[in-house]
């Protein structure tokens, strides 16, 4: 059995050995669109990551032996799923792996927007010491209170649940739309346009897939407060980004915390733009492992588990 | 009676009024030491920022008619309390008005370097667009779950108490040093070495006074986890600062964040600096404006309030 690891994946020594004992192991580090039809071109068993590598129609017919690939993520977008099953190529992913590191960079972004954190640390570099109160520079940093506002989760998956705990933890009203009814402790949930109005900061977090494209729209975005902020750690796709855009340049809103994002983004007005690091955490690292350790024994051992395909 | 408003300090137009009942107002935005003596040569009330014109001798020799002052904050270790006395002059502080968002202040910096948002912000403004795990960048960006994790905070005052709250509310075990003991829920006090071992995570909140000038040494940094990240939204003067930026420099400590700082702060590594932003908030200058009229009135009925003179 061949096993490649395209990507270390928080995979310890440990965990490499135990695989050690299933077949071949290979493992790289930097992996890309020009060099993994080389390296898997004989692998049975691969450890993915379907942004870096999507795993496409091509991509499956440059890996002819390959019988099952764990992804190193919870979203899968960027897996062919129909052409993988049709290709009998066996599939998991990560799920949960991430929920605590995700729902509190959401959280985290939060703060830094509405406190003009990243702002405040640049000006400080910049030689902008004190701000003191009353001085015209006030206002260019002035936040507000999250205690007794209103936090509108959209998405109550695991992380968007858990942003809601969150929320309430903090001292926050917390309202949340999502598809079916959950009965979350604190959590008011209501409809999108309902949401989109009545919220002081909405956090997206739902996953996306064919149902979610697309789902916040420009008129969505047009009802918010003008105070409100805006914050994503979900996949691109799910939001009108043009119109998200030009809400935040004309100050129809006052702000935005966004994890995953393009170049598009650089020169948005009163926003916290982070490169997809709401993942990254040495918890998540522990338990990426730990699970695609798992996904590959359970393959293996014939009961595949966290299948995707 | 001559009001001086050597600084806007909240007050909306409606206050103006109120004030304007009592005597003659005169309102300036842009008060520091160079014009303060002109403005105030023959104000009987003021408001002052003692900060931006610490009240010295010097500045009331400058004074001669001021009965009484009103500063723009909560701390006062730019008044000279003795001096002040002694010249007849009554002053009043604004207690608590900034009391939540100090604290929520302190939980951002907390979520910020943790999570390297400010990091991250300016290196998605420099090209970076995602981190992806297993390449080499994701160790630059990597934090931890705060969750389960050891919160410990240095005073227990309002905001220390409402930043041990909140620690609470995202799933953090609270830890507290205090001078006195405060019986909060959920809040195990411990001695201040036992603190700085045992944190994950310490928050300074204590006001600066003699008791407590240089309290935060070299020995107690010395001890600080290596994982641990220290956040200070508290007066200068409470802390060795020259320790301090050494254990960050060379990462004997994760990180810091620091809102009130100097020029010295620039180049540290691993530091989220934000330029003394943590009082400002909407709800703060509401309840600044609000308690500086509520001062003033008091004085001129004979029983002034929220006294430090």
């Amino acid at each position: 059995m061949k096993i490649v690891i395209t990507n270390p994946s928080g995979l310890t020594e440990n965990q490499i050995q135990e695989l050690k004992q299933l077949g071949e192991v290979a493992v790289y580090s930097d992996t890309n669109n020009d060099n993994y039809a080389e390296r898997l071109k004989d692998a049975e068993i691969a450890v993915i990551d379907n942004v870096l590598t999507p795993v496409t129609s091509e991509f499956l017919a440059k890996t002819p032996d390959l019988q099952f690939f764990s992804i190193n993520s919870t979203g899968f977008d960027k897996v062919n799923v129909a052409a993988t099953k049709q290709q009998g190529v066996i599939a998991s992913n990560v799920p949960h792996y991430s929920t605590n590191s995700v729902a509190e960079m959401a959280i985290g972004l939060m703060f830094a927007v509405n406190r003009k954190i990243a702002l405040g640390d640049k000006e400080f570099r910049n030689g902008l010491i004190a701000v003191d109160p009353g001085t015209p520079e006030q206002a260019r940093f002035s936040g507000f209170d999250l205690i007794g506002k209103t936090l509108g989760v959209v998405g109550l998956g695991d992380i968007g649940s858990r942003i809601a705990e969150i929320g309430n933890g903090i001292g926050m009203s917390v309202i949340a739309y999502n598809r079916t009814e959950k009965n979350l402790p604190n959590v008011k949930q209501v409809s999108l346009p309902d949401l989109f109005k009545q919220a002081d900061v909405v956090v997206l977090a739902l996953a996306l897939n064919d149902q979610t494209t697309g789902i916040i729209t420009k008129e969505l975005i047009e009802t918010m407060k003008k105070s409100a902020i805006f914050v994503s750690i979900a996949r691109r796709g799910l939001v009108d980004e043009d119109a998200l855009q030009y809400a935040l340049n004309i100050e129809l809103i006052a702000g935005a915390g966004i994890d995953i994002a393009d170049e598009t983004w650089v020169d948005v007005k009163n926003t916290v733009v982070t490169p997809w690091i709401g993942y990254n955490t040495r918890e998540s690292d522990e338990n990426m492992g730990r699970i695609i350790t798992e996904n590959i024994k359970a393959f293996v051992n014939g009961n595949p588990i966290n299948r995707i395909a």
